[in-house]
């Protein structure tokens, strides 16, 4: 085991809403998330055969904005939550930030990406992966 | 939105696991998954406060040995199964090919890692990231 690897992620596509901002996002949180479009690089759109509206997908996502070198964090932001490791909390900061979203598929632009509800995430947040929701 | 951008993945820890090779994971179908250890880095160890014995976790893996290049594949690699987007299915070989999979946690080895139930991943597997499951 090679203690030092280290991978590469490649985006397969990003993330287009109308969350432009953290500060969108706050404003947003009594409403919950907005429809938001997963649109997929032309290279990786195949991969994409066989979701079919309705369904109900996770998507990863690179939170590109996360800071990397924090392992400890008060949840929900809150400084009087005790300090906590960051693997037990859902923070974004975090040493791999990947974001992990459930979200129903609302349509497919062929060739393009996917419509989706109700997902958290920034405009223009990569794409990492997409992957069936599992009975 | 920088389409050419890529991201670094820097191992966390490695799973130790019985499963040492894809024969062994076969040979183990029948009986479910077996315990394994998630031997966490010392310098991300602090990142782990907070999960308790008990709890259900998310492990995210890379999964090293798969192939990045395969955009359709006959799901469960059945080729009676039509070809298949593979972000349609949960097939190991995808551009980025970060497993997900659900555990409990039985024992938390102070400053070392995690022993936990039912991994689906080989010995050497390196560990991205961890996350509690939501209620």
């Amino acid at each position: 085991m090679d203690q030092s690897a280290e991978f590469f992620v490649r985006p397969i596509g990003f993330v287009e809403s109308p969350l432009k901002s953290k500060l969108d996002a706050l404003k947003q949180e009594h409403e919950g998330a907005p429809e938001a479009w997963l649109m997929i690089g032309k290279e990786f759109v195949q991969g994409i055969e066989g979701i079919l509206p309705g369904q109900e997908i996770l998507v990863l996502t690179w939170l590109h904005l996360a800071d990397r070198d924090l392992l400890k964090v008060h949840p929900r932001g809150d400084s009087r939550n005790p300090l906590r490791g960051v693997f037990a909390t859902r923070s974004s900061d975090r040493p791999n930030p990947v974001g992990l979203h459930r979200v129903k598929v609302l349509e497919i632009a062929e060739g393009r990406g996917l419509r989706v509800d109700h997902l958290e995430a920034l405009n223009g947040t990569p794409i990492v992966d997409l992957k069936p929701v599992l009975k």
